[in-house]
């Protein structure tokens, strides 16, 4: 029957992974799923109803023709960003914008979906009014708007951009009843188009003494961050498209420094000013925010790269468990210094740990997506991922991390995330 | 200066890659671009000027919040799909949407600017209510909905998706004035993610007799299609994610066929039947439209593979070239086997030609860009590419197309594309 040659669905020693009903990664890939128990009973293994098809509404009369623009079905429309704000003085200060990665899947973030963390708002900007000027230790200063950029040689790439205040939420005392947007919806991954800066700093010509860039927006609060040149002549990107289009406003348009790996409130949005010199500007947002406090009450500056990173984005406490069987555990890894090597999935709570399927090709810099078969039998589990990058950092226990960074850390949490499953199937965030 | 050891912009022989300006596609990353001649006209070798820069509006006030689902700039809202729809008996029968490369950078198109055909409209499917059934000869016949579907094991994978009938205005005696949306606007790029079919068929067990799979949309239509057994089981999918988020109504919502590498009306959408059986169904879209009429009158049924293609998608018709000097020829190529592995560029009409650059990592059966420097000095010139797949199947001239194919073909156009610069900077689509 069929036109594989597989074995039918048991599941034996030799596809165990490890403990809790992790299995073989490919587990899929060997076994057929077609059971003498799905067919007493008229289900599947995974629980499928065998029986006809109706005739809905929608087959009766034409549809809708094409569209300009294609927007999501109107039973989508819930599967937005969470919305938080801190306010001040009346009106919003910080507004950030959650991606929620319990409803996505793949790599690429949706560019209405992508987080924005904006500390003076969305300027809304008219691209034939706006410029990035490069000045400062140069030789010739020159100034950009969008029409001069797409005459530039350009680059597409994919990468993933972080918050460092990404799941702060979890070095709180106790576990968060929240979903994963509050917890992991500060990452979110693209494809991006533009100039590298170099390209753009080889013409303006720059001093052999220049040893920061200081990159300005055009937001009303003018937020500035230092780039150390080295960083901006390696991959720093003036990226002005996302996705395939142009930018979204929440997203920098028209024209955002992208720095791969970095913190991402170091690729500053809506980019005006470009200023190359010797010293950082220790502007209030490598100051008062975006340190990392430590021990003795001393705060660490310029901790730019991101840590490896990965979490389970499916199971996660915004579904439940309706059944026993087969699942699919699958979530996302990331590191701010390269590809993903390797990602690790444990049942119970990190005593074992089986290796995850991750589908290639594998960008640096980028989300990678693991995944990973797991028979549930009813019994409790703690399921974890572990993500280890091409040069061997391993992401820590939280533990390890809180251990390391001291009880007054507020940025850079990267530690393993766990989701606890009891016995009838509900699923909610644990320390573990 | 600079932190590069590179050559000052000056284009010698080594440069110099195949006649009409085209320059080696490693040129930008070899030669720096300040020019003596820059610094004494205060313009840069692209022509920017060094000028100061204004305070605007947007910087004196807060901008909005962080928003739920960003959309595009006000001033991008132009940048949208060109529609053309096939009056009869009063309403729209066929409507199309179709992507406009000439705006675009990168491989993904955005789902929204995906191109879109519907035959019957796109209908309004509540995703509670909908299912799709396998049926036929198997021995367990099953349905799934869009829930039972998201517990199995899933792929994510990049595909370009193109109709048959894309480019079919380059068979007409004469070349047209519209734009790239009606020339190569009917192929897009997304990354996908599904359950592969393989995994359904494996569960319901088909016979070994089985051939072709019909697959029946839940349009009005009921539209169909025949699928062989060797490609369901080889890497169709039933898509239910495109660019990390749901499927957007004009592209199957909530789940829909995908064959890749065939062409575009067999990945049907609002998939509601997959009936295994030994024949194919002869629907309507695979006798009176998608076959391939042949010089003696007799047509090709079941053409099903895309063609090696390629475009260049900027310098296009939708611009005009405002000065002489260095630009940047991109655009994208593609080929329903497999890979890309090479595109060539001509800037005389393919006289010489010059390998571009393509950036990795190339996926298979997925829009690739290329990307090669040009020296544009005034002379008139024919821009053409030319894509070479890992097979070795080459782009053909027009005229060899055409030849092959006979004067009665309609689908399936895969020539080389060519724009006539003339000498003020006016761009035309010509037959070269």
């Amino acid at each position: 029957m069929g036109q594989h040659n597989k074995k039918t669905m048991t599941i034996d020693a030799t596809d165990q992974a490890a403990g809790g009903g992790l299995l073989n990664r490919r587990f899929f890939l060997t076994s057929t799923l077609l059971t003498s128990a799905a067919l007493a009973s008229a289900k599947s293994a995974f629980g499928q109803e065998m029986v006809g098809q109706g005739q809905e509404d929608w087959t009766l009369y034409p549809g809708s023709d094409a569209l300009e623009y294609g927007e999501l079905s109107r039973f989508e429309v819930g599967r937005v960003k969470k919305l938080v704000g801190e306010v001040s003085g009346g009106r919003t200060a910080t507004s950030a914008g959650r991606t929620p990665h319990h409803n996505l899947m793949g790599t690429i973030t949706p560019s209405g979906l992508h987080f924005e963390v904006t500390h003076h708002g969305i300027p809304d900007i008219d691209p034939d009014r706006h410029k990035v000027v490069i000045h400062g230790m140069v030789k010739n200063p020159l100034k950009f708007d969008i029409n001069a950029l797409e005459n530039y040689p350009t680059v597409t790439r994919e990468y993933f951009m972080e918050c460092s205040g990404n799941s702060r939420i979890c070095y709180e005392d106790k576990p968060t009843k929240q979903h994963l947007d509050m917890t992991h919806g500060l990452v979110s991954g693209s494809q991006w188009t533009g100039v590298l800066l170099s390209t753009l700093l080889d013409e303006c010509g720059i001093s052999k003494d220049a040893k920061w860039i200081i990159a300005e927006g055009a937001d009303s609060g003018s937020l500035s961050r230092s780039i150390p040149i080295d960083k901006a002549l390696k991959d720093t990107m003036i990226a002005i498209y996302q996705n395939g289009e142009r930018l979204r406003p929440g997203q920098g348009y028209p024209m955002r420094v992208l720095n791969p790996g970095f913190e991402g409130n170091t690729s500053v949005k809506w980019v005006r000013s470009l200023y190359v010199t010797d010293k950082p500007v220790m502007s209030r947002f490598e100051t008062s925010k975006y340190t990392d406090k430590l021990y003795d009450g001393n705060a660490l500056q310029f901790s730019l790269e991101l840590d490896v990173k990965s979490v389970i984005t499916r199971p996660s406490n915004a579904m439940s468990l309706a059944k026993h069987g087969l699942y699919e555990v699958t979530g996302l890894a990331w590191s701010g210094r390269g590809k993903i090597a390797r990602v690790e999935v444990s049942a119970d709570g990190g005593k074992t740990w089986a290796e995850a399927a991750i589908e290639g090709p594998v960008n640096s810099i980028m989300l990678t997506r693991f995944r990973i078969p797991w028979m549930w039998n009813g019994t409790p589990a703690i399921l974890q991922s572990r993500a280890i990058d091409e040069f061997g950092r391993v992401q820590p226990t939280r533990k390890e991390l809180i251990s390391a960074r001291g009880n007054k850390a507020f940025y850079h949490f990267h530690a393993i995330h766990s989701w606890g499953v009891d016995a009838k199937g509900g699923i909610e965030h644990v320390y573990a």
